[in-house]
Parts: structure tokens; C-alpha cells; sequence
């Protein structure tokens, strides 16, 4: 059963979550190879080497933990997060508490040579409409505050299998790094009467300098302060907080945009290992209408040392102009 | 001349630094092989391969910049922070300002298979020894609000050379991560009326399941909220605020433990790669009597993806508890 705990002095809270590497000697294994392709747990077939579905999108007069599926929605087999028992008891100079919530894996094809940069538009949005399902499902989950949804794309990405899918956490509290989005967005709001990443679009889109795409709905830039090399983040151009308030309009529209800077890392880097998270207002009852949901994006090019690990200060070692027209613009649809 | 960029959102600063990758396809060289043995610019004869030396601990009668010197400091030829230029203007949407500061290398021994695990007390004594000497050499520097010393060993570590160094940046900010810790220890004091980090050796030694080591100066633990696998933290036992404090008598101490850790990582893991650096109070002249500095590190055994990258919230799949029994609590002198 993983657990939060709180270090004392910053305030930030870590998951300890020991099912997922069981014994120091594990570690050698979570860097040694993939398990043969007849062995992968995502494979049409092995369908009882996961936990049982809890959402599929299935061709007809198939049934569920069978083949048949385009999308499969299963729950993580050594879950971060989960709904269940107590921990040890908390103190005020060791806090924790269980890691109470969800963790689920979207298993994208059922091919396990495809990824998303290699699917039709029409496969990556069958996945993106996954997404909302499950984001909204999981926001009636009274446990969970914030919902993440990541891919690792490669095991330099932290990805422990090749197959292309992706991960969903219900995570019982709102998460630094998304409190200090959420802080200054609102202060931004509050000060200047608009959405920060509103204004990012309309003087991103004048300076012209980190565009890497744009669609109808869509625009794909490199940030003024990008965190990482060929940093890109995916912004809908419609105000909405959250992602599940997407149209099913615009999930194809996302789906062609996802595609296409993934398709552009492919071409340029030769398949490269990538992560990409979905950034959106917490599901916590609160109101977040100044916020605006978006995707952050971006090859693994480079290791992250003790400097970053120690300051949690980036240094990057490419500008966003160079990412932009590195990666090109022309995307437009 | 690198820049530093301020996210508008979170308000987080970025260093962009380009001349430590200058064009796309490097980074295929960022990710391949070590440069042969024979052409190393840390190896003794190599010395005009790096910029000019800025300190050194050399046998009597060598010169500068020759061969003859135990310890050897030089500027990094790619630097992060120096002292410098302008940068382009900077507005409300794009925040920026120079990348002040400086970034040197200390090479920790001539020798170009040694490592911190495998030299003497007295050669790991030498180091700490300019560790303290730069430390209150780059404090006099206008530009230098904090120094942040590190070690990454081994490739997957971010290390760009095998040859054995550190690295010291002078940073023109406090980080966010230590302002994070200054914030802790600031509220502990006030609150409490005493040190964290005092209150967190008590507690701990009295628990006594997280101690991996101890000496008469500091005590190394495996922290309540690790938030790697195997992190263990350095702490001295006299509180002081600031590396440069420590006296002539204790540094050895400090090799010792250092040293002994080390060599834990080394034995129980084959030689892994590792970061660790040191958390100190800031040099820009304010009070911070209420923080105690310390050495944090862990060895890399795991990538962080998209979970951790998109909500700086660490998912440990290795309980401390786990680690100090694995590390062994040995290594009391």
C-alpha cells in the first residue's frame, strides 16, 4: 500500500510506493531490457496479465478481457495511488498519510509497434476521447483533487514498457508544481483581469518567434522560458479550465496537433525517447475559472544533474526560437 | 553568454545556456561515448586544454597550469553563470536578465580512474578543503547570491566527463528549492524555537531506523520523505548556517563520512552513478542563523518521467526505513 509523506522543512509531500520495485536487487531489473514482445501484458491475448478493464472502447459482440478492443482502460498493476487501507500513524515530525486515489494505465493500440506518431488522427483521437472519459470518471472519485495524465514515451523516459500507452493518476492533493501554476495564474487574473496563458497565446502569436503549429483550435509553441530542450506546450484556444470541458470537436483537432509535434520529434531526433502531462485545474470543488488546461511536451535529450535536482532550477541548453524553428511551423491545418 | 528566463506563470527562473550544446545534432553527441582515456582535459599535461586554473593545491615548485597539482580549479569552459554582458531587453511578458555569476570546476585529483569512493580520507580532505576555500572565494563575488556545489558521477548522472570533479555555480538568485528549505527552517524556528535540521538528528537518532552512519561531527541518515531511492543526507552536528564554517578539525570528519557513504553506493550497487550537493544559506549578506547546512545525495537508479517532471512530486519506490538497513549502519568511527 503506498503512502504519502511530508518532508517537514520544504512542506512537499513524496509517494513512497515499494510494490512498484520490490527489492534493492529489482533495481538491476528496472534498467535491464524490455521482456520479449510475446510477453508484453498489453498484447491483444494477454488480456489476464492485467488487472481486469475498467473502460474499453471494443469492436461489437466482444467481450470485456478479451480481444477486440481499440482502447483499454486498466488499472495500474503497482499503483502510486489507490483506494484502501490506513498507514501508520502520523506526527507532527513525521506527517504522512495514504496515498488514497487511482492509477490507471490506457493501453493506446492494440498494436504494440505503433505509437502515437505512427497512429491515424482518427486512432490518437479515439485515445484523447479516453482521456475525457476517464478524467471524468475519476473526478467523482471522492479521494482525488487533481488528475494527471502523462506518456512516457521510452524507457530513458521513464517508460517500464514499450507498448504505447499511457497513465492517469488520481492523486489525493494538488501537487506543488500545479499550485504554483494555479497561484500565478490567479494572481494574474486578479491583477490584470485575464488569463495569463490567454495573453501568452495573443503575444506569442504577435511575436511570431516560438510558433511550432497551429489548427483551428490549437496552437503549439516553444515557452519564453522553456524548462527543457524542444520544450512545446499544446494550448487550446478556447478559455476552458479543465480538460474533460473539451468539445468532441476538438478532439480531433487535438489529436492532429498531438500528432503532429510528436511526428516532428520522430523526424528529427530518430524516435526519441519523450514525455508529455496534461496540465488542468484540480477537481476538487473548488472554482478555477481563471485557469486554462494545457499539454507540456518534450524529448529526452539531456539528464537532469545535481544542480536541478538541488535548486529545482533548470538550465536548458537551447533557446525556444532555435526549438521553434528547429521543429518548424508548418503544421497549420 | 547565458540568460535567465522567468517563467510568468509559476514565476520560476530558467537558465538558457547555449554554448553547452550548440546545435540540435550535438545532442547525439551529448549521448554518445567518452572522449578515449588519452584525451581527457582534466589528465596532468592536459592543462592548456582547460581554461586558466584559478586555484589549485600543487607539490612545491610546480607552476600553474603544468602538472604538479593534487586538486586543481578552473573555470567550466561552458559555463551556466559568468560574469558579463547584457542581455536582450526584458518586458512584462518576457521577463529575462543576465546569467551573472560563475561556474568552476574543481578537478579532484590527477589521477583519471580515481573516485571519491576509492581515494583516501586524506585526498577526499584535500577536496573538502577547496570546497571551502571557493565557497568564500566566489561569497566576495557582487554578482553571487548562493553557491551551489555539486558532484554528478557518471554519465547517467549528467556527468559529461569520468574524470572525477565537482562542479560550483554562483548563482545570481536563491533557488527556488533552498527558499523553499530557507521558508521551512525559518517557520520551525520561530515556531518552535529551534533549529529543523537540530530537531530532525534528535528525533532521528533517537528512532534510530533511518540512521545509516555516524561520527563525531555528522550523522548520515536516510531522510523521512526521501524522495529518491537510497538518498542520504550528510548533517553536521554543530549547527551552523554555511559550508565556509566548518573548521580545519572537521573536514576531515566530513571526508570520512562522505567518503564512507560512497562507498556503500559503490559496493551495494556496482559503481552506480550519483549526484549529491550541498545546501548552505545564501551569501547575499542577509541573516540566516536559523538554517544549518548539509550535503544531500542518492545514487541513480531510477528516471523521473512524466509524473514527477509535470508535478515536481517524487514518486520513491524504496522506503528510507529499507534503505538505511540496506546501507548499513556501519560506519561509526
Amino acid at each position: 500500500m503506498p503512502e504519502l509523506r511530508q518532508d517537514i522543512v520544504t512542506g512537499s509531500w513524496v509517494v513512497i510506493a515499494t510494490d512498484r520495485a520490490l527489492r534493492p536487487t529489482d533495481f538491476s531489473k528496472v534498467r535491464a531490457a524490455e521482456p520479449e514482445t510475446g510477453d508484453c501484458p498489453f498484447d491483444p491475448g494477454h488480456e489476464t496479465m492485467t488487472p481486469l478493464e475498467v473502460a474499453a472502447i471494443r469492436h461489437d459482440d466482444t467481450e470485456p478481457n478479451s480481444p477486440g478492443w481499440q482502447v483499454r482502460v486498466v488499472p495500474n498493476k503497482f499503483p502510486a495511488f489507490e483506494a484502501g487501507e490506513r498507514v501508520e500513524e502520523s506526527s507532527a515530525m513525521f506527517p504522512r498519510r495514504a496515498a488514497d486515489g487511482s492509477h490507471e494505465v490506457i493501453i493506446h493500440t492494440p498494436d504494440h509497434e505503433k505509437s502515437l506518431a505512427t497512429m491515424t488522427v482518427e486512432e490518437v483521437t479515439l485515445i484523447l476521447r479516453v482521456y475525457r472519459h476517464r478524467y471524468r470518471a475519476n473526478s467523482e472519485n471522492p479521494d482525488v483533487r487533481y488528475i494527471h495524465i502523462i506518456v512516457n514515451h521510452g524507457r530513458e523516459s521513464g517508460a517500464s514498457l514499450e507498448h504505447s500507452h499511457s497513465q492517469l493518476f488520481g492523486v489525493p492533493l494538488v501537487p506543488a508544481l500545479v499550485q504554483q501554476e494555479l497561484a500565478g495564474a490567479s494572481w494574474h487574473h486578479k491583477s490584470k483581469g485575464e488569463c495569463v496563458f490567454c495573453r501568452i497565446l495573443r503575444e506569442e502569436l504577435d511575436a511570431g518567434v516560438r510558433i511550432v503549429g497551429e489548427t483551428d483550435g490549437f496552437v503549439a509553441l516553444a515557452p519564453f522560458a522553456s524548462r527543457m530542450p524542444f520544450e512545446v506546450w499544446l494550448v487550446p484556444r478556447l478559455h476552458q479550465e479543465s480538460l474533460d470541458m473539451i468539445s468532441d470537436g476538438r478532439l480531433e483537432d487535438f489529436a492532429q496537433i498531438l500528432k503532429g509535434v510528436l511526428g516532428r520529434y520522430r523526424e528529427k531526433f530518430d524516435d526519441p525517447p519523450y514525455n508529455y502531462y496534461i496540465h488542468s485545474a484540480p477537481c476538487d470543488g473548488l472554482n478555477y475559472e481563471y485557469y486554462h488546461w494545457h499539454l507540456e511536451m518534450f524529448p529526452k535529450l539531456t539528464t537532469l544533474g545535481g544542480f536541478e535536482l538541488g535548486t529545482s532550477m533548470m538550465i536548458n541548453v537551447t533557446t525556444p526560437e532555435h526549438a521553434a524553428a528547429f521543429l518548424g511551423s508548418g503544421l497549420e491545418t
